[in-house]
């Protein structure tokens, strides 16, 4: 309905910066901050790794606290600040601290992200350095939010921002119009520990329940960054987190249409997470239905194969895989009843038959390899047995992502 | 005690041959035949796969119905008569019956596997072909065995036998003796979509009970090759089957005994299989412990961690990624009660502890990266809480791992 934008040109009552700290070389951007001028409603989702971060158990116990009151969100990069004990857990608060005295607002107002090598401590020195940086070059406008998508990065290639401008005022009963947007880091790995996903929406509009926020938070990460897989590891510091300060000038909100438009936007920069994935050449969506209930971990058993996923880097058409790995997905399934289907990103149609009671279809190879030797695939499998559609995304696994993951030191 | 030997001088009357029926090219190997001139009571163990290949639902209900008369099992790679339908049971019902009919013996006597390409039909030429060259050349011997065990090979790039003769003859109260040799083919791939490991072992003991059979080698398959991991990927084809003909002058057998030997022989074989995994550059033991019966699954969620394989190859000591995949691994675990250390194959002690208290140690580098530049790397995980010790075996993912899967046909 309303388009989404691969940037952000600025949401009422936010500053965005991004500047460097002394983390990456040749002063490259490495060290965010957002803020807000007003208290903002959060959420936040969190790794479900059972090795958390010091930023993500400072951000977890913080919002059971106060998610009605944020106003600054403080990211590094470099360092995960993971597998640091007390002192980790020390020095993340000791960010938040810093940022809340410099913006003049409670340290309780501030929550941390970081990303990077594990095991080791923050180096606090750049960390002061950056938060003052950070502070000084507070700006709204679109440089400034891509300068803070642009420091957040690790092994991702450019900067990922999303956002929507919704405007309902055209509703005379129900005149309302709000931005969402977001930026958020990829499932690279950085030298040489973590594969960190880090996500950070930011709206305008007025989220009055912070439990609904949550929820709703909730719901669009399970389609979006929960379904995407890069390589299948899940890391340390994953953290999506949702801001809601109300500042727009008709900032009300329809739960069910803001549910909608969250979706998209963290369904956009989830997509750039994967066509951004380390070494990936391709782009692959894989949508299981009618395995009653199974889907999800059919499509995730898919997605994560290696198998799988040399295959599509190779542009062969080894459906053989999919199947396979369906069946060992750990769900039922028959395979007399799956039929498989491929085709190409932008084709109409259901694609290329290839797969039906059990045997191959006489599908033509050479139609077959043409739709592999896109960049952008559709996968669709029909278990045949009932059951709602799950669509996840993922990339393939290809030389790039060898030599960037066992590589990266030397 | 009795020391296992990497291949099979002879098994007292069993036979093998391995032949070319025209499947491979440059007449290699292709087609492989084992023969019991006794009886043999029989066990199997199969894939986990919901997606089973023709002849393993054909095997499963043989021995059903048969587990104490089986003579022969009939091999043919290349093409995995998976995917194929009731026209693929068919064809390897054939398999079978043609094999009984030039050895004089009856068609329920035989068990059949393949290996290869999924979806495709068996070239039921070639298999003839195979069938009357594999009798006719059936000899004892270890030539004989060699060929078989080379016959069975896709991409692995060795053959893969192991053998032990037990001699308690000098007990006087208990003098037996009897041998048991294996072969097995690798986690590897074939052109393109399979990784089938087949495993055959052979004994000239007297194993009375068949349901006995069946626990000693469901028992010694944990340990070994469900032990094991190259890819993650499970086949539709794996199969692992156990045949004892009591032909030993001295056939006797303690179950107890018995049951080492076979681990011993199944362990033999699956750690070749890993060390010839496809693009494996190193062999890498992953030991789990104290995690309340979730060790085995922590072991497996490191093995298949691409994060941690490819940090393997790499040749860094990147143990943030083993403690973030012990993290994810789906049981529960407290970080600060791990410790984790990493050495030598060869090297005495416990080896480097790299983590402990949820904090690194302050190990020194250059060490742990010595160690990590060995080819055979021990890896120990303390989760601190109380239980077995479980081992698993892997390899690292290298270039060479997804040129061989995905450009298998370019």
């Amino acid at each position: 309905m309303f388009p989404i934008q691969p940037a952000i040109d600025g949401i009422a009552g936010f500053k965005a910066s991004g500047v460097h700290c002394g983390y990456k070389k040749d002063g490259a951007l490495d060290f965010a901050l957002i803020y807000s001028e007003h208290p903002c409603v959060a959420a936040g989702v969190f790794t479900t790794n059972l090795v958390k971060a010091a930023p993500v158990l400072v951000d977890i116990e913080r919002l059971e606290t106060n998610n009605t009151q944020i106003r600054a969100v403080i990211i590094n990069t470099r360092c995960a600040n993971a597998c640091t004990g007390q002192q980790g857990i020390d020095n993340a608060l000791l960010m938040t601290r810093w940022t809340a005295e410099r913006l003049g607002i409670a340290e309780e107002e501030v929550l941390v992200m970081s990303t990077g090598v594990i095991g080791t401590q923050l180096d606090m020195d750049k960390i002061r350095r950056g938060v003052d940086l950070a502070v000084d070059a507070l700006a709204d406008g679109e440089t400034a939010w891509m300068n803070a998508a642009a420091a957040i990065m690790t092994t991702d290639t450019r900067p990922k921002a999303a956002s929507v401008l919704t405007d309902f005022r055209y509703k005379e009963t129900a005149g309302y119009q709000y931005h969402i947007g977001g930026i958020a880091k990829g499932a690279g790995m950085i030298a040489p520990n973590m594969a960190t996903m880090l996500g950070l929406i930011v709206t305008d509009s007025r989220l009055g329940d912070p439990a609904m926020a949550h929820s709703l938070l909730f719901e669009a990460a399970e389609q979006s960054f929960n379904s995407i897989s890069v390589d299948g590891d899940t890391s340390t510091n994953d953290t999506l987190l949702l801001l809601a300060n109300g500042a727009s000038a008709d900032p009300a909100v329809h739960y069910d249409q803001f549910n909608e438009f969250l979706g998209d936007v963290c369904l956009q920069l989830a997509v750039e997470i994967v066509r951004d994935g380390e070494g990936a050449t391709k782009f692959i969506e894989i949508a299981v239905q009618g395995a009653q209930g199974g889907e999800r971990q059919i499509a995730n058993t898919i997605a994560t194969s290696p198998l799988v996923k040399t295959a599509f880097y190779g542009g062969d058409p080894n459906w053989g895989r999919i199947v396979a790995a369906a069946g060992r997905a750990g769900v039922p399934v028959d395979p007399a009843q799956m039929r498989l289907w491929i085709k190409a990103w932008d084709a109409d149609g259901d694609g290329l038959l290839l797969f039906e009671n059990g045997v191959p279809t006489d599908y033509d190879e050479a139609h077959a390899k043409a739709i592999m030797a896109q960049a952008d695939i559709r996968v669709r499998l029909d278990c045949g047995m009932g059951g709602e559609l799950v669509t996840v995304y993922t990339c393939d696994i290809s030389h790039d992502y060898v030599s960037i993951n066992g590589h990266y030191r030397t």
